[in-house]
């Protein structure tokens, strides 16, 4: 370990806590008590609901510290989270970070997670309002939990689509798995020749949607703003086919997808292309765009059309049509979930 | 892998989250919406507020599957929570559990973690609302993360402490300390000589404090029938003189602690004999006994005195004086946190 590296067990537990905290400033008027108790106490704002969720990143598993930065980690592991709180229509407002590390990581590595985890709380607006940091055998793991808030009522769950609302999507898809195979490409040049340089240039847009996602609450506050209250909604995570089955099913609908609408940017197109994979393949399978799906219903058509960060990809049906891509030349295919298993 | 048994690659993440929740009720009228969606939705009580506190359980580090059935594991990993909970004064209402798990694993040794997280919610009247499974290259690591509720202004925090408080802990200590001391023994006996069996008959009551620890709500609801609000208070996770150094730190307050005074339990001591280990080290320095540590204005000593599991170990005194044991000598000796770090 370099000279001016700290070993963790150098410092002790508390004291690690204590050069992790500093730097984080509680934003929410709902935070009575952050970090430093048993717990923390929160002071529910009358007339509103809450939401709670929790995401856990593994090391080898959900990220390679090879080419993911620490710092990018620690915001990653925050916007996803957020992500599931948006993707119930809702503001988060506190969290709380289980972190274990292994001993080949120092404390300013660990800070360095911190770091990125303190972009993420001002980003987002969230208070870190407590957390554990242990030790591991093995790599890093990071579960971070996060309680948010909604108007008591207006929470959108995926059950909530009928058959004729709009199915719409947030921002582009497919980047973020663009940006996968890149860095995974780069790491293999690596290997092969330690002496050559990451070439990523060229790909700065789908390498930033892989290794620093945002959580789409923009979106929340102008569904708001433009009086659209989402019928159902969630995040995408796994690939769009698989979040639009889980909306079918919970909603008992089918639905039928324009690929012509597929939003895919330039960049996204460039590098499949590259690639040779199909980018349409990209958005149905890719996973982690953290993009918004939703359904509204026809009445608010007006309100979203023009919108220049929200796509009409199609609408819902009956459940006896099914879930299906509508090809080009008109053809219903049926979506598959193909999404990301760990195991 | 016996043929009974179903490795986790084969049934999918979504289907073994199927499994996992099956057998789980909601008992909380807070709570709206349970697993399945992208987060859970809670209904705050009106004139409560909350607390929020998570615990990370790594394997290696903090549990040994060698002797310790993933049953209890399931157990214990919402009672050290639920123990934060309590230690805020407060009750718990809604839990998220994140796990990931190594290839070894099995479906079935995973719903018996799920069996031991059942159990604990019931008897702790707390809601599983949520959570996130997933593989590690490596062990088990197990991240709950507790709500609870408390009657807005009620929280018992570390820093209310006042001099001359009475300092007041329930149940016994040192037991969990030699329970591990028990299993460590076996384990080596058992490594040494396969055919061994586990002489554990005579130590029921340690290895239990050890592998299967409560949480003292009930410790918390006697108090409120007693009409006693406590000043301050803390669990007991890294032993007796640690937490007393946090209290006093936070209270700005010294301590004195009278080791005549110290609850050990019968079973307790006879272990720290045949150990050859100190009883008052063991209930000072050993840890995880999960016992609620509180102080109390000197006018509710009548009410205390004669409780049957609460014990005045003595009181808070002015900063300069330092936090003391007192031996039966009447000699001041300093507490000193000896609490274990994992790093």
């Amino acid at each position: 370990m370099p000279e001016n590296l700290t070993p963790l067990n150098a410092i002790g537990e508390f004291a690690l806590i204590r050069r992790l905290q500093a730097g984080f400033s509680l934003r929410q008027a709902s935070t009575v008590l952050g970090i430093g108790d048993d717990a923390a106490i929160i002071a529910p704002t009358a007339g509103l609901e809450q939401v709670m969720t929790t995401d856990l990143l593994v090391e080898g598993i959900h990220f390679d510290l090879s080419f993911c930065p620490l710092r990018h980690l620690g915001y990653k592991a925050v916007a996803v989270n957020v992500s599931d709180v948006a993707a119930m229509n809702a503001l988060p407002t506190q969290l709380v970070v289980a972190l274990s590390v292994g001993p080949r990581f120092t404390v300013e590595a660990v800070e360095e997670l911190y770091a990125g985890i303190r972009l993420a709380c001002e980003a987002y607006n969230v208070d870190l309002v407590g957390g554990d940091t242990t030790a591991s055998r093995g790599g890093l793991t990071l579960a971070v939990t996060v309680l948010g808030e909604v108007p008591a009522g207006q929470a959108a769950r995926r059950s909530g689509g009928q058959p004729t609302d709009l199915l719409c999507v947030s921002g582009d898809l497919g980047g973020a798995f663009l940006g996968l195979q890149v860095l995974e490409r780069e790491k293999q040049a690596f290997l092969a020749d330690p002496d050559t340089q990451p070439e990523l240039a060229n790909y700065e847009y789908v390498v930033q949607r892989q290794l620093r996602p945002e959580a789409r609450l923009d979106i929340v506050h102008e569904l708001r703003e433009l009086g659209i209250r989402p019928t159902s909604m969630i995040d995408i995570s796994d690939g769009l086919a698989s979040e639009v089955l889980h909306l079918c099913t919970a909603s008992g609908t089918g639905a039928r997808v324009f690929s012509e609408f597929l939003p895919l940017a330039n960049p996204t197109l460039e590098a499949a292309a590259e690639f040779n994979l199909d980018p349409i393949t990209c958005a149905l399978n890719g996973g982690e765009d953290y993009e918004l799906l939703f359904t509204v219903p026809v009445a608010d058509h007006e309100k979203i059309k023009n919108h220049p960060d929200i796509t009409v990809l199609g609408h819902l049906t009956d459940a006896a049509e099914g879930a299906n891509l509508i090809t080009k030349a008109g053809q219903p295919v049926p979506l598959k979930a193909q999404g990301w298993t760990s195991f």
